[in-house]
């Protein structure tokens, strides 16, 4: 054998879209996606008594709320395939108790979204299963107290620094029924530029991006034109300029039609510094206003490649630098 | 569709192991399957300044060993699967940025390397990728100051604990070449029968293995005297009397050919007490014994069943209970 790596899938089979939905918490669902939610929440602590059993009942109700939107039964599911930012993927394992089907346990930090998707398209497109539902959420609050501090110390944030989204989505994908379909995953390297600062993520992951990006164009033989909608996961604004120039370097502009999750989620008046990020961003964006977008024929082809940093409070205090991942899939309108 | 769920996945281009490497650490060393470990670590800090390190040097150390069994370079792999029981799975994203390779990470606890290896072969068997490499380890220093209690405090351990393996096990599957076989496997559902004792892992994950065995002798039309042998993950001693127990109530009798890997690791002379658990226990004892017994023909098809409990520290300390997961596969030997 003399094969170089292989990062990208051409799926053939069409693995389809069928259901999707969409929760943000209270400061989503005051951002400019507001109108795409399919549910707005009101009070983040879900009336559960911690921030880390508020974020499983989100994603509970984000997978069931998929399955309806998807017209279908429990059972009508082969495999449910998520993971998110707690500690052992805590939510995902807990929320997939209550649904007695296949758990297919994943961790790309906030690529989980785009990892899920791609792994279901190749499960579905090659016969393996029928029916996959992709999931992720995450909570500013239970993240801030796992990666950061407790909120209740008051922290002052560093500019740099983003802003976990309270909030996810979940996608069925499906062998049968109508709807957008995915037509390509490249799955991502990790991709370390040596950078340590935590409160910078953005600048972490632009190098993951910009090579999953370069992979997916090359190994598909498209060009950012192409493309209506390029959405990176969550590199918020400073990590998206850094792609942009990174980019350039490499003889690829990204022009009007590129975007980032992180930025499209809150308005300018937020004070969440660099946007927004956590495995909930890409998972809320997509299943909100770009799966929108696409059902009604504004977007034609979209890639989204979801970002993330493959760090720990651990590695960081033992002076490690923080390796990113990009995990990309194309979606393209009903055929 | 009135279709159930499904979890087995029935492999006809047989996915074939055509090279695997195991890591033993010092006391792993000195047990009954010391002979058939590929290298016997004799400090277990492998010359690292933190156990994390540690455990991350060991699984870089696999992966290579089992590319080079394999007799093949590293351009020749597709994809590496595997995750890991640190937080946010750092020990394979960071062993994962040496290989420059695609990167699909996982986590179902120690129930790690059924689920790469379940999902490999999906990949391998429908075409996705030519050749993966499926891994993981665990390392006794890091898990018990994560999970549990810094080593220098020197707790006294309970009766029911087991013994978090130092070691871990890398195998690489390809849609060519001879060796043994993945035939079929079985994904897992969460199962969670309510107990929360942090130190009786066995109880926790026995009645998922049980669901597991279950669902895989009926969707392969087999009995438990069709295997030479059904090995779980890492129930332990007493796990394992349970889950015997629980499928004598079902009807089906575990015979002589029943085993478990947290019970082969070690000797009765060690102080492990129910046995040895974590990712890196059915890694390690699947990469040296298992499969050296299937390549020497003394067993013709085995049934690996590794368990994992999916809690957190922070799941228990809420009060929550601890879910199990199990994912099986069949491998039978060169066809």
């Amino acid at each position: 054998m003399v094969s170089t790596n292989k990062q990208t899938v051409i799926f053939n089979n069409k693995p389809t879209i069928i259901g999707n939905y969409s929760i943000g918490g209270p400061l989503e669902s005051k951002g400019p996606l507001k109108d795409y939610l399919s549910y707005k929440l009101e009070d983040d602590t879900l009336n559960e008594n911690s921030f880390e059993k508020a974020e499983r009942k989100l994603l509970e109700h984000i997978i069931f709320g998929a399955i309806d939107n998807a017209k279908l039964q429990l059972n009508d599911v082969d495999a449910l395939l998520g993971g998110d930012l707690l500690n052992q993927i805590v939510s995902s394992s807990f929320a997939a108790r209550k649904f007695g089907i296949t758990f297919i346990g994943l961790y790309s930090a906030c690529a989980t979204m785009a990892e899920s998707l791609a792994l279901g398209a190749c499960l579905v497109d090659r016969q393996v299963f029928n029916t996959v539902c992709c999931a992720t959420a995450s909570h500013f609050s239970s993240a801030e107290r796992q990666y950061r501090f407790p909120l209740e110390l008051g922290n002052q944030r560093p500019p740099t620094s983003q802003w976990t989204v309270t909030g996810g989505g979940a996608t069925i994908l499906s062998s049968k029924g109508k709807g957008p379909v995915i037509t390509s995953a490249t799955f991502g390297k990790v991709v370390d530029f040596g950078i340590k600062d935590v409160n910078n993520m953005g600048a972490c992951m632009a190098p993951a991006a910009m090579d999953t990006i370069m992979t997916h164009l090359k190994a598909t033989n498209t060009k950012v034109s192409d493309y209506d909608l390029i959405a990176t996961g969550d590199l918020g604004k400073l990590g998206s300029e850094i792609l942009v120039d990174l980019l350039e370097r490499k003889g690829i502009k990204l022009g009007q039609n590129y975007s980032d999750c992180g930025n499209l989620i809150y308005n300018k008046q937020e004070k969440v510094f660099m946007g927004g990020s956590g495995s909930g961003c890409s998972a809320t964006v997509l299943n909100s206003y770009i799966l929108h977008k696409i059902r009604n024929g504004d977007f034609k082809k979209v890639l989204l490649v979801a970002t993330g940093a493959l760090l720990s409070t651990t590695t960081s205090q033992q002076g490690d630098s923080i390796p990113g991942i990009a995990h990309a899939v194309c979606i393209e309108g009903e055929q």
